[in-house]
C-alpha cells in the first residue's frame, strides 16, 4: 500500500507532518504489525526524525548544518564547482547525502512506533519555495 | 513478526548488541529470504553498523563525533539555544540526524547478511546512564 | 527475492549502479507494489542517492567529504588511534557512519520511484581498488 504527500516549503528548516503520516497508516486495513517506509524524491531536501517539543531543536538544527556546510560564497567554501544553480544548491546537495533519504518505522495496530518525543519532518536545504514529494510505502 | 530490545548505557560511545537480534532472527520461522529493520525511539542516541574487532575504531568514532559536534559549553557552539538539559544535549540532537535512526538489513534462511567486519551497535550520544529502546520488525 | 550486486572501485568517489538495479527490479514478478531495500556489507564504503546529471556535484561531493574527514596524516587528526591499514582507513569508517549503509526505495508496476535527478551510487572511501557486496531485497 503506498501514497504520497506533497510539502510546499519556504526556504530552508524543518517541516514536520508526523500527523498526516499518523492518519494515512491508520487508515489501512490495521495489519498486526508493518513497516512504514518514507522516501523523498530530491537530491536537496531529506527526512528526519527530531525532537517535537521545543522549537530551538529545530532553530539549533538548521544553525548547525548552516555552519556545517555553509553557502558557496562562504570564503571556506571556495572549492566548489557546481555553482551554477545558486550559493544554496551545492550545499544542498550535500545536506542531502549527510541526512536521511529514506525512514524506517515499524507499525503496531495501526500505530508508529515512534518515541514519546520522536517526530517526521522534512528538512528543506534551498532558500527558494519548492513542492517537495515523499512517497510512503506501508508492508506487512 | 516484531520485537523490542533494551540497553542500558552509561555514557556517550558504542554499544554492540549485535548477538541478541542475530539470536531473535534466528529464532523466527526461518522465512527463505526476509528483511530485518532496527529502529531506536529516541532523538538522543543512535544505530550504526560499524567494524567489530579493533576497539580503537569505537573509541576514533566517538572522538570525530566529539569534535564535530562539541558540547554546547564549547567556544564554537554559542550560538545554540536549547541547552537548559545540559551541554550534552543539543549536541546529542544533532549527532542524532547525522546518524542513522534506522537499519534495514537482508536475512537469509535465518541470517543477517552482514559482512565479516560488520557489527550492530547502539551509539549514546549522553552523558548520563539511559535505558534505550530499539524495535525490531522482520518482514518476508 | 534477493540478489547481489558486485561493483569494482578503483579510488575514492561515486560509482552510479541505477540500471543495474532497475534492470533487476523490472526482472521480478512485478508486483503492483513493493520495497526495495539495498544493504551494502562494508564499514569503509556508503550507498548515497544524489544528482544524477552533472558530474561536478560528485566531484563536489567527495571534496566535502575529504575535507571534513581528512586522511589521517592531516595535522587535525592527531588524536586517531586506529591506523595500521593506513592514513584512510580510519576516515573510512567515519564516513561510512556518517553516511548510508542502507537504502530504501518504494517500487510500483516494475519501477523504482525515484525522483528525475537521483541516481544511486555506490561511495568508495577507500584509496586502494576494492571489490563490493551489496545486497539487494525486494519486498511487497
Amino acid at each position: 500500500m503506498q501514497t504520497s504527500f506533497t510539502l510546499s516549503t519556504h526556504g530552508q528548516g524543518l517541516y514536520e507532518f508526523t500527523r498526516d503520516v499518523a492518519a494515512w497508516v491508520r487508515s489501512g486495513d490495521d495489519p498486526r504489525s508493518g513497516l512504514l517506509t518514507l522516501f523523498i524524491r530530491h537530491t536537496s531536501a531529506s527526512l528526519v526524525i527530531q525532537e517535537n517539543t521545543d522549537p530551538e531543536v529545530r532553530t539549533d538544527l538548521s544553525a548547525f548544518f548552516q555552519r556545517l556546510v555553509p553557502p558557496a560564497t562562504d570564503a571556506t567554501m571556495g572549492y566548489l564547482k557546481h555553482t551554477l544553480e545558486g550559493p544554496d544548491d551545492m550545499p544542498a546537495h550535500i545536506k542531502a547525502a549527510l541526512l536521511p533519504v529514506s525512514l524506517s518505522i515499524p507499525v503496531l495496530d495501526g500505530h508508529m512506533r515512534l518515541g514519546t518525543w520522536q517526530g517526521i519532518y522534512l528538512f528543506e536545504h534551498r532558500d527558494a519555495p519548492k513542492r517537495r514529494d515523499v512517497i510512503a510505502h506501508l508492508s506487512r
